[in-house]
């Protein structure tokens, strides 16, 4: 999917939500663990409720590997039943030296049909260079995170600003909207307007509110751009809204109170 | 493998070489094309030409995840494949929010039988913190990679010296040594003594001779503390060194010869 058919969707579904596929055995509903592949049986479901409301979905890899090669199983099936009209991130922290890149790009823009994937940035140009070189793929680098830790690197102070803002400028200087977007956690609201200025086209992809605490209504007015600009996460918040057999009536009625809000928002754009 | 373990390891083999094991089904011997499972018949034949030379094995996941199902079924054969006496380090360069942290650790210290993991430090205390509990198992941290884009941002200043130097200094502070390494890549042979002033006890793990240019002798000459404290990566150097018949015999050769080398280094600690 390339970035004019992402801002489509986004004022089809009137919504820039992406439901996080966080997924875990022990948190699923009961019911469930009877299936073949409880994994996909409860992602199937979550994605069937949260579709009308959702134009992205995001795969955490983590939560597979740690199945070994029934959990890349479950991750490939999950991969099938997100629909067309749906960009699918894989959120996979990528990245190392130009050679191994380059195996990464070709396990998630070739082997497996991802529209875009989240690398770090650490190692530099030479490590994002190959994910850049696909047509109508976005790598997703890392920026100022939502995590505690964000603090420890991403906020030491350089002659150029924090190291965060140097990823920002230099990174977006390798490529450009079409093709790459950060990540900026929902918990740095108070940044977005510094972040604006730097990055004033591309696409935030914004982990953070609910279990977080990040805040959707200040991520919005600081955030959005006229085209949107804003990929906004919810994983455990809405996939996790109920454990019992209600799971997909709480989860659509939680995509669906995002939706609704954000909907409100994209109208001052 | 705790590091006592490592360290005597080591002093029976004479050798800190490590042998990665980035495996790519274009560059393996054509003979090989006909076998079931092609990159583990390589990578086995690779293992028992080189144990007798290597203390550790690194298998980079990005080479194995490009096919896919097959290719994580090919490394689980392959880590079978090494014997019990070698140090097994997943390359992965993983690192996320806490809950995530937690996945990836369980994944490479429960679910596989890693000794250590490669960890990206840029999301900070809670993304390096869930590897750390585990016992035994060793959390590789990226300091100072082999790479032309290390300059990007590990050599931006700060008012504490390089970023890579703040990571250093943070993360060991984490830890300790039998629990943490840091990755310094052999192309900056001349950090390595500044290096040993903030680390003068923690193994480090040193890609980047070989293919990538970086210098044994100096880095051995610099890196080298009491207990050994260098894990020497080669990677293609070694595996493919022919890609004949006699493959196993060259891969053999080009590690002994490492080893040889090495083997006079150790003398002088």
């Amino acid at each position: 999917m390339n970035r004019q058919q992402l801002i489509d969707q986004i004022r089809q579904k009137k919504s820039y939500l992406c439901v996080g596929l966080d997924t875990e055995l022990s948190k699923i509903p009961q019911h469930l663990m009877a299936d073949d592949d409880p994994i996909y049986s409860f992602n199937k479901a979550i994605i069937e409720a949260t579709s009308p409301y959702a134009v992205a979905y995001k795969i955490n890899l983590a939560f597979y590997e740690q199945y070994g090669l029934s959990g890349w199983k479950s991750m490939e099936k999950t991969l099938q039943a997100i629909p067309e009209n749906c960009f699918v991130i894989a959120d996979a922290k990528r990245g190392d030296i130009g050679n191994t890149s380059k195996m990464y790009a070709k396990t998630f823009f070739e082997t497996y049909p991802y529209d875009a994937l989240t690398v770090s940035p650490y190692m530099g140009h030479d490590s994002v260079g190959p994910f850049l070189e696909y047509e109508n793929k976005f790598t997703i680098v890392l920026g100022l995170t939502s995590n505690s830790g964000s603090a420890d690197f991403q906020l030491l102070e350089t002659q150029d600003g924090h190291v965060y803002e140097s990823v920002l400028k230099k990174v977006a200087s390798w490529g450009h909207p079409n093709n790459l977007m950060f990540v900026i956690g929902a918990t740095k609201a108070e940044k977005f307007a510094e972040i604006r200025k730097i990055l004033p086209d591309h696409f935030l992809l914004v982990p953070g509110i609910g279990a977080q605490g990040g805040d959707l209504k200040n991520v919005s007015l600081y955030g959005l751009n006229k085209d949107c600009g804003l990929l906004v996460n919810s994983s455990r918040g809405i996939i996790y809204a109920s454990n019992g057999f209600d799971f997909k009536e709480a989860a659509a009625n939680e995509a669906m109170k995002l939706q609704m809000e954000m909907m409100t928002y994209l109208q001052s754009i």
